[in-house]
């Protein structure tokens, strides 16, 4: 097979990563959009839809795993299809925390008395931003636009940390609403977990574009804080 | 290069996952032994030992570039290279899981009038068990311990649903301890994960013996329950 050809095909797995990417965008948006609502229905269709992801994931690894039984490749067309097996996993997983949020929009759309969580929706808002950065930054091969994003990750674990004090305060003043207040933790949670999956793409496109790992000064672990001092 | 120390070099990299699965399966004892006496010092230590995790995962991905950078792996070699990177990211998980379970008995050991919580540590040995069957699995290609803790995985989830009400009700007994029932529950939530990375490794040793994926028709998504009727 000429080498012109299978550069093509990996152009093409390239381009079912776009379309994977795209789809756990409108997940995101979708479960997000749902949260705000409280939109059982669309809770509901998102759940249904995330299959459709794992499917995705399922096509592009059959189709890596076509391409390394092809011939062996240049050690930057492996890193590329390695890249697209990783990034296709991480995408998956977005699917997955994204249908797990509108699921528990599901739940939360039948409790009253719950308070509209501002910060909630902003950390939605800034999780999409980040996903729809690095997957520019994947597709136009924009290292500086992938480094932003990644850095951008701190902002998010922030407003979680915030969001997790003010949600503790509201299950002390207000017991009988612990069962809703779980629920935002844990969207809260999942949204963070997004943000982590979105910085994992960010470090995998910065060894497609230079070949190197990015320095990982950040701790990524889950930094749920608490009301003690810290050591 | 001659085929056959083509296959001792997969031989080697199958040996580099039993060391990082060896470690992983000692980071989750001691994050459960710590929890269970509720020990700072193990937590701190536990916590600070994630690193070498996370370098093992480093180490058998250069080594599964490297081999495929060689040859032309046959259909068989490519699978147990790409199952060996998925094993090493699934055990990165355990690692990053176990080590946030040690991160919160360090912020748990200082509060004071928690309940010993039974069904926890259960879940702990639960995940334990669990986890070192799949590994036990993929050393021996032993389908059916693999199909068999994948099962199990059902017993966790069922575990994690029970602990969950039970710490809501506390919750809603004594809120002045809510801080320390959601560290509870966010291990509790860490356990189940690592118990999902448990099946995930499974259905990975499935398609490295039989060639076809395991079926799935057990949902994985976290299940958390409400107080609510199902729809």
């Amino acid at each position: 097979m000429p080498t012109q050809d299978y550069q093509q095909q990996i152009e093409n797995l390239i381009a079912l990563i776009a379309r994977m990417a795209g789809l756990a965008e409108a997940q995101l948006a979708a479960a997000s959009d749902a949260l705000q609502r409280r939109d059982a229905g669309l809770g509901r269709r998102v759940h249904g839809d995330d299959r459709q992801i794992d499917h995705q994931e399922t096509v592009i690894e059959a189709e890596a795993t076509r391409l390394l039984l092809l011939q062996t490749p240049s050690s930057e067309n492996l890193q590329e299809i390695l890249g697209a097996i990783k990034i296709a996993g991480e995408l998956e997983r977005v699917g997955d925390y994204s249908a797990n949020i509108a699921k528990r929009v599901v739940r939360l759309a039948s409790l009253e008395g719950l308070p509209r969580l501002g910060t909630l929706h902003r950390m939605g808002r800034l999780v999409q931003a980040q996903l729809a950065d690095v997957i520019n930054a994947y597709a136009q091969r924009d290292l500086n636009k992938a480094i932003d994003a990644w850095e951008r990750d701190d902002e998010l674990d922030d407003l979680y940390t915030s969001l997790y004090r003010e949600m503790l305060t509201y299950m002390m003043e207000d017991p009988r609403n612990i069962t809703g207040y779980t629920h935002f933790l844990f969207i809260a949670k999942n949204f963070e977990r997004i943000g982590d999956h979105a910085t994992n793409i960010a470090e995998i496109i910065h060894v497609l574009i230079t070949g190197r790992p990015l320095e990982k000064t950040r701790v990524k672990a889950d930094t749920t804080p608490h009301f003690l001092p810290q050591e």
